[in-house]
């Protein structure tokens, strides 16, 4: 299925290990991506640090605001202490795209132990924030970012919940052009399993002496995927 | 590690498909099981359907209340609307014991979409009714009952969450004795995870045209297993 390649996917906090790492799959699929970060030296660094790598469309550091307004869907991949100031930030310029939370709500020092906010998840926060017209997706909590900064196979699927399917869809097609296997997973109501299962696969690689515990799903023979045209 | 048979099993709820699926694996592995029901009667029918399988240890069949009261483990494999009711029908003979909750909290008709009960999940809800001092543990959501029923193997892990290192102990041999490979998944606010996994799962199915859609822990390559031993 052809994939849309005029869209230009924000990354914001992409100055952290992972925004970088889905940013830099991205640039190298040949897709126009901005940096967005607080600080707009360090968004230019990381842009140019991803653009070493000579990818099909030059990599630009914004602001996460001119990042967001630049951009048709808007990743936001901030530490979550940092989530309801960025979208407070990016707020009015995100009528009409889609935002794709990545945002696990951890809460030091206890990371092993599941505490959602109030709202149910970060993403369900962000709809509240945003209002209940907003289109959200939320997806790739269950990846290191070691994996994401290799070139390699990642042994992970991608769980992908959102507002709507036609969201999830564009989700999907974003967790495939980062060389990444996604399922659709639900309304947005489930990402509180999604970013959950993150404190459990931090307890896992503690008790079990790993580093990179992911999720498989089986018993799907015939994965006869939903469309994921982007129509965006 | 060898495990201490001596102790014996209440399956609350064992009437129905996945109670009986997990009384019968545990039946077949040399455990004294006692299958439970409101209805006495359907209790010993189970029973008697699974002794036709010439298992070590002669199943028995009581009434919820009896059941519990017999057995040094009580696993609670009851329809979500049934919840609360049985936990308060056993809750006097509990003292001591381990509850082990099989319980997932779906709200028909809307099966796909994660919806925690105001406690968080259906385990933390029977901690509520409890009290603080129980031990229990969460485990079993994420398989599929025709998956318990045959004597194959299972591609698909069980996560098993708990109020202490122990309880979880005590489920993850549980877990092995019925033929299935178990992981400690943290603290029993992590059973909202698995719980909701389930609808995910649900979802997966749907989607993409399977039926025992499961989820396998991927990046372990030295699974360690933590201590298994019932000290019980």
């Amino acid at each position: 299925m052809e994939t849309d390649k005029r869209w230009t996917i924000a990354v914001l906090g992409g100055t952290g290990k992972e925004g970088k790492g889905l940013a830099s799959r991205w640039a190298k699929a040949g897709l126009s991506v901005v940096i967005g970060s607080r600080n707009i030296d360090r968004a230019k660094e990381a842009a140019a640090e991803i653009n070493s790598a000579k990818c099909p469309i030059s990599v630009q550091g914004k602001d996460n605001l001119n990042a967001a307004r630049a951009a048709d869907i808007v990743v936001l991949s901030v530490p979550y202490s940092a989530h309801r100031e960025t979208l407070e930030t990016v707020k009015s310029v995100l009528q009409g795209k889609i935002l794709v939370d990545v945002t696990v709500p951890l809460v030091p020092p206890k990371v092993t132990k599941v505490q959602m906010p109030p709202a149910g998840s970060a993403a369900l926060e962000a709809r509240e924030i945003l209002g209940d017209t907003a289109e959200i997706a939320s997806a790739f909590q269950n990846i290191s970012f070691e994996h994401l900064q290799g070139d390699h196979e990642i042994g992970c699927d991608v769980l992908v919940t959102g507002t709507s399917k036609e969201t999830r869809a564009v989700a999907l097609d974003l967790v495939s052009q980062a060389g990444l296997a996604g399922w659709d997973a639900g309304p947005l109501e489930n990402s509180m399993v999604a970013e959950g299962l993150t404190s459990i696969l931090i307890h896992i690689n503690k008790i079990y002496g790993a580093n990179h515990a992911g999720i498989k799903i089986t018993g799907v023979p015939d994965k006869n995927q939903p469309s994921r045209e982007i129509t965006k």
